[in-house]
């Protein structure tokens, strides 16, 4: 079926394993998808090169619609020219002014380049769990412990557009040291690689819990997903752990609130899936250590889009 | 001397123990002030009978200039309407409209009503040390700790007005009660109450201290102001109490300018005027924990108006 003179626009998701491009109509569906290899480590003229082909596949299947621009989700810190710069385990990157060459490549579209968590709030303010609240603060929690801010329903950027790292913000100031080289940030307690590493020392007392089923009995296999799984099976030391973590997650979400008289937050990311007795971890905090004022209007949801929220957000910088 | 056709505006300092009208001119000279008790015991009626004796006061010494407007500082959270909500220390406020109250005293004048921080935040931005910044972070340190967001040159207000709240970022989510009821917020350990137990505290094993002295030895009447008066004497023990707590106030700066993608921030309010030293504190401290990307631009700076910020703050929101 031909959609004839309808219009669309191509939203990238880039990553360090793979580049996906869809074709995304203006109500936020996606008409078609790929992925290719990102090829990270061979440095941005290849990088670049495989962004290159995933748009001109898209373009060649938007089924007779006409696009008008492309936006992209990628790693690192985007600044208002469209730079991209440092985007963690991509090779020889440092600064790569991303927006200017697809410009060339691309002359007759918009294009617009944003940092993933960002695009990520902007998919679930256009087209999520967002789409009603003009003001909230957007959290991605996987791997590490991203943010975007939407403020009026548009990404609020900061002036050199790094703004909503809520990951780095302190939660212990003597506490743990984070991968960043500050001491005490969330994402030394909740993200990946630390929440993995507490759990495997939790799990010595508890050698019949399901994560260690999940992993084949090896303690250095444990990685959130498994633990969000054993969770939803009902095991009670992954609840444990995740309840734990959604608390501490609350305590620097509430200090995000706090600062810019924000409400709501919305999770997403692998970790929030586990379920909603995470979202009510996180709420119950949050509700704690806000100020006065502001406590009985917080809400924390769930994120709607998942693995789209890449491709829906990206497309959203330029719908 | 007649200032002729010269315009002017009236700025207004509104505290629990005083309210201070100016006649402000707009390069921010202020040419007559006075200051009026503010009865804030008495309930609200009687406070805007005392707040109009001070503006009718100011309006009678504009030496033949003519005023166009009147701003408003007031302590509490005040919202988009000019409704000030329930500033600490003045009884049965509740919700005033004040900015309404006053259009109606006033007819033919502007009237702008504002945090008294968010108020300072404008003077120091209009008049002050950030006169040439367009984003930063104001902090005013003294009884409590309060703070102002400027974007663009402009008070970052948030949704409800309620936004700039550093005092109540936590640093410890584990540590200290604060009075607002959270645990660990960094008004816990830097302000006055806190400080001034704390130090108390230390003082049992330091009595040689010139801190003591100038309590006359008694260390329940130590204020910050006595233990700024002292380090700037060169007391080793004051400057160490200070500049612990500048380290702690910076971790608290460092979370907000992680969050909004800031570089500056002013530090204003009674101990910030103990000396260049607390200034230092703060910003190793803030360098210290800030993400990489930031790190080389961070700048602390001492507020440049001392006791006119809150006129002229006032007087910046209708200039």
């Amino acid at each position: 079926m031909k959609s004839g003179g309808s219009k669309v626009v191509i939203g990238v998701d880039l990553g360090g394993t793979s580049v996906k491009a869809g074709v995304v109509a203006a109500g936020g569906s996606i008409l078609y998808q790929n992925k290719f290899p990102t090829f990270a480590d061979e440095g941005p003229s290849k990088v670049i090169k495989q962004i290159g082909a995933s748009i001109r596949d898209a373009l060649k299947n938007t089924n007779g619609a006409q696009a008008e621009g492309i936006g992209i989700g990628a790693p690192g810190v985007v600044d208002d020219d469209g730079v991209v710069k440092a985007p963690p385990n991509f090779e020889d990157w440092g600064e790569v002014p991303l927006k200017a060459k697809l410009s060339k490549a691309f002359p007759d579209l918009v294009i617009g380049v944003e940092n993933d968590a960002n695009a990520a709030a902007v998919a679930e303010s256009k087209f999520g769990a967002g789409i009603h609240i003009p003001n909230f603060l957007f959290v991605i929690w996987g791997t590490g412990v991203g943010g975007g801010i939407i403020m009026n329903h548009k990404i609020y950027r900061g002036p050199t557009g790094g703004a909503g790292e809520i990951g780095h913000v302190t939660i212990d100031y003597r506490g743990r040291r984070c991968n960043c080289g500050n001491i005490g940030c969330v994402e030394a307690y909740v993200g990946q690689r630390y929440l993995s590493r507490r759990t495997a020392e939790r799990l010595k007392s508890h050698p019949k819990s399901k994560i260690l089923e999940l992993v084949g009995g090896d303690p250095t296999k444990i990685e959130p997903v498994y633990i969000s799984q054993a969770a939803q099976m009902g095991d009670k030391i992954a609840r444990e752990i995740l309840v734990e973590a959604g608390e501490l997650l609350g305590v620097a979400i509430a200090a995000v609130m706090n600062i810019m008289d924000l409400r709501i937050s919305i999770i997403g990311g692998g970790i929030s899936a586990a379920g909603d007795f995470v979202m009510r971890a996180i709420q119950k905090s949050v509700v704690h250590r806000v100020l006065k004022p502001l406590r009985k209007d917080i809400q924390v949801l769930p994120a709607q889009l998942g693995n789209n929220a890449g491709i829906l957000g990206a497309a959203g910088l330029v719908l």
